[in-house]
C-alpha cells in the first residue's frame, strides 16, 4: 500500500520551493510563485483523476464528476502563505484533498468532488482576503478589486495579468442546492492536539471574534515624589485589566488576549499617564463571547475606581462564529475512528479559514492536524508525515462512506 | 511690613521672561537666557546686601560676609529649567534666599551667607548636570567638559564662551571646615503637602534610587488557537509584576514605579512573546530600598512559575540616599513653627536636587513649598505668593536663630 504521508511530505517539500527568496515560504497571490505552485497542484489534481480548470478569481479547481445531477462536495484550502511562513498552512489541505481522491483510485462516488486551491487567504499582498471562496459564496464585494498592493498594483490588475477576470467573478456564485458541503483539512496552528497526543481533531466551529479598544487615563507624576496611595497610575490599571481579562476567559473556557499595549510617556522615572490597549475575545459560541464582551465594562469600571483612573472601552469589531455541520462532523469523526482506531478530539478553530467564507454557501466542516509546538506562520511550522498519512486515510474513508442528503 | 510673597511672585514672573520662545519657561545653561537671568539675579543679590561674583563653573554667588574666620552658610538652587518647564522649579529657591537676606535688613549674623544660583541642574542641554555644586564639593569629573549638546558644542566651549573657565573649576572645591551647611528651598514636585493642607515641609532625606531592567520571555501564539491554560503570555507575567511591585512599595511605605514597558510583537491577535520593562525604587532609607530590590528576584521567580514564562532581572543603577542634617532640620522646623504657628510636616524628597551633590561637601537641609496639583516640569507649575511669603519669613527666622557649630 502506498505511504500517503511520505508522498504528502515530498509534495509539500517540492511546492515549498515555489517561494520568494528568504527563510521559509513566501508565496503571495497572483505572482510568479503562485503560477509555479498552480502548475504543481494541477499535476496533483491530474493524478487524482480530476479535470483541472481555473476560475475567474484565480482558484484552481480539480473536478471528479459523479453521476449527472449529483451534488458536489468541495474540499479545499489556500495556496498562499504569509511572508516567511511555513510549508503546511493552507497548501497541505489542497495536497491531502488530492491524495485522498488518488487513494480512492477508480472507485465511483455517488457525488461529484472538487478540490479547490484558493488564491489568497492570508491577506498579505492586498488588504483583503478570501476572494476565491467569497466569489463561490456570492459574497464578494466588487470594490476590493480597486485595492492596491505596496507597488501600487490593483487587485483587479493583478488578477487580470494572472489570467483571471475580475468582471467574471460575480458569475462564479454557486447555486447552494448543487453544493453538498465544504471540507477543509488544516494544521491546527495551536497546541491542543499535541498536548492531547492526538494526530487529528474534528473542528466544532470557527470561533467568533470581537475586539475592543481600551484607553486608560491616569495622571503623570514623578516616580520619586508621589506616594503610592496618591497615584493615578494608568499602567497599574492596565495590569489589573490584563489579569482580569485572562481570568475571565479562563473561567468561561473561551479565549481572550491583550495583544497590544502602549504606555505613555513610557520613561523610567515617570508614573504612566496613559495606556492604550486592545482586547480580543474568541469563542466557538457567540453567547459566550458576547457575555464576556458585556462583562468588560463593569470590570473596567471596577478597576478604574480601585486605581483612581479613567477607563474608556469601545468595541471596534465583531464577527460571529461559524458552526461546523453536525452531519459532516459526525462523518469525519467516524472516519477518523475507523481509520486510526481512536476517537478524534473535538476542538474549536480559533483562527479564520477559507471555510469561514464558504459557510455562507454551504455546510462546512474541518479536520485539524497536529502542529509541532503549536507553531505556524513560521518556517518552523511542521506536521509529520505519519499524521498526514492518517489524515489522507481518514478523508478517503469519509469520501467512501459519505452520501449527500438530497 | 513688606509682603515678601508678592515680591517673590513678581520677581519670578519677571525672570520667567528670560526664556526661549514657547510655552512655559525654557532656560538652558550657558545661553543668552542664562545670561539675562543672571543679570536679574545679580540685582536681587545686590538688594540683599551681597557682593556678587561668578565662579569658573558659571555659578552666580551673592556673598554677605560675617565676622572674619566665621564659616559660611550656603543657600542655593539652580537657574535652569527643563524645556517648557515652569517658573518655580530651581529659580524660586534662589529668589527666596535673596529675599530672606533682604528681610533681615542690616542685621549682623555670626556667620557668612552665600546665595548660589547654579547653572545646570536639569541636564537638558548636556548629558550631565550639577557641575556647579560638584565643583564646590570637589567631585566634578573633568571629563564632562568634552560632552556635546545637540548642536555639537562641547560643555567646555559653552562654559568658556559664557565667561567661565573649565580648567579653573578644579580650584573651586571648598574646604569643608569653612562651610557650615547648605540649605535649599524648592517646590515639592509632588502632592503630599497639598494633600496635608500645609504650605511648608521639612525634608528628611533625598531618596536613594535603584533601577532594574526586566526581560520577560513567553511564547508567541495565535490569540485564537491557544487555550488560556496553555499560554506563556509575557504580558500577563508583566501585569502581575506591575501589581506586585506596587503593592510591595505601598506596604513598605516607599516608592516604586514601572514607568517603561514595551510589548513584542504588540499586535491585536498575537499572544505577547516578550515584555521589557523597568522598575525604579526610591526610598529615603537605603535599607528599605535595598530590601525591596532584593525581594524583586523571588517575586519574579514566583510570577515566572505561575505564568509559565521566564523572567530575567538586572540592577542597572543605584544611588544612595542623602540624609538631611538633624541640626539643620530641627532649626528649619523650629523656624517654621515660630513663623507660621504650625508644625511643618516631614517628608522625603523623591527627586534629586543640587543638595544631592552638595551633600558631599557639607551638611544639607531642604525646605519644600506646596506645589499646586503636584505638577512640576510643566508650564502649570505653581506655588502661591502666600506660601512663598511664609517660606521667606521662615528662612529669615532660621538665619536669625542659627549659629554654626565650631
Amino acid at each position: 500500500m502506498q505511504d500517503w504521508g511520505a508522498v504528502a511530505q515530498e509534495r509539500l517539500e517540492t511546492i515549498a520551493k515555489a517561494s520568494e527568496p528568504g527563510p521559509g515560504v513566501t508565496r503571495l497571490p497572483f505572482g510568479p510563485e503562485h503560477k509555479a505552485a498552480l502548475e504543481i497542484i494541477a499535476g496533483w489534481m491530474d493524478q487524482a483523476g480530476c479535470t483541472v480548470t481555473r476560475d475567474a478569481a484565480g482558484t484552481l479547481i480539480g473536478r471528479r464528476a459523479g453521476p449527472a445531477g449529483a451534488p458536489t462536495l468541495l474540499i479545499g484550502s489556500h495556496q498562499d502563505s504569509v511572508r516567511h511562513g511555513g510549508a503546511f498552512d493552507g497548501i497541505m489541505g489542497v495536497a491531502l484533498g488530492c491524495l485522498a481522491l488518488e487513494a480512492l483510485g477508480d472507485r465511483a462516488l455517488p457525488f461529484s468532488v472538487e478540490v479547490l486551491a484558493f488564491a489568497d487567504e492570508e491577506g498579505v499582498r492586498f488588504p483583503t482576503a478570501l476572494i476565491g471562496p467569497r466569489a463561490l459564496a456570492g459574497t464578494l464585494d466588487q470594490g476590493v478589486f480597486a485595492m492596491v498592493d505596496k507597488a501600487g498594483v490593483s487587485l483587479g490588475a493583478a488578477l487580470k495579468a494572472f489570467g483571471g477576470d475580475p468582471e467574471g467573478t460575480a458569475a462564479l456564485a454557486r447555486y447552494p442546492a448543487t453544493v453538498a458541503g465544504y471540507l477543509e483539512l488544516h494544521i491546527e496552528q495551536g497546541p491542543v492536539l499535541e498536548a492531547a497526543d492526538k494526530s487529528l481533531g474534528v473542528v466544532t466551529a470557527i470561533s467568533g471574534i470581537e475586539r475592543h479598544r481600551v484607553t486608560i487615563t491616569g495622571e503623570a507624576g514623578h516616580a520619586g515624589t508621589v506616594p503610592m496611595e496618591m497615584r493615578h497610575d494608568a499602567l497599574l490599571a492596565a495590569s489589573d485589566l490584563v489579569r482580569g481579562v485572562h481570568d475571565m476567559a479562563r473561567d468561561q473556557g473561551i479565549r481572550a488576549t491583550v495583544g497590544q499595549l502602549d504606555v505613555s510617556p513610557n520613561v523610567v522615572n515617570a508614573i504612566p499617564a496613559r495606556v492604550d490597549l486592545t482586547i480580543e475575545i474568541r469563542a466557538a459560541e457567540d453567547p459566550a463571547r458576547t457575555a464576556m464582551g458585556a462583562a468588560l465594562s463593569p470590570l473596567c469600571a471596577q478597576i478604574a475606581e480601585a486605581t483612581a483612573t479613567q477607563i474608556e472601552i469601545e468595541k471596534t469589531y465583531a464577527q460571529p462564529a461559524q458552526a461546523c455541520d453536525a452531519g459532516l462532523r459526525e462523518g469525519l469523526a467516524a472516519a477518523v475512528r475507523d481509520t486510526i482506531g481512536a476517537p478524534a478530539p473535538e476542538l474549536p478553530s480559533g483562527a479564520t479559514h477559507d471555510a469561514s467564507a464558504m459557510a455562507d454557501l454551504c455546510p462546512i466542516a474541518m479536520l485539524f492536524l497536529r502542529c509541532k509546538g503549536g507553531i505556524s506562520h513560521n518556517p518552523a511550522e511542521y506536521a509529520s508525515a505519519g499524521d498526514m498519512g492518517q489524515a489522507v486515510s481518514a478523508l478517503a474513508a469519509f469520501l467512501s462512506d459519505y452520501s449527500p442528503e438530497v
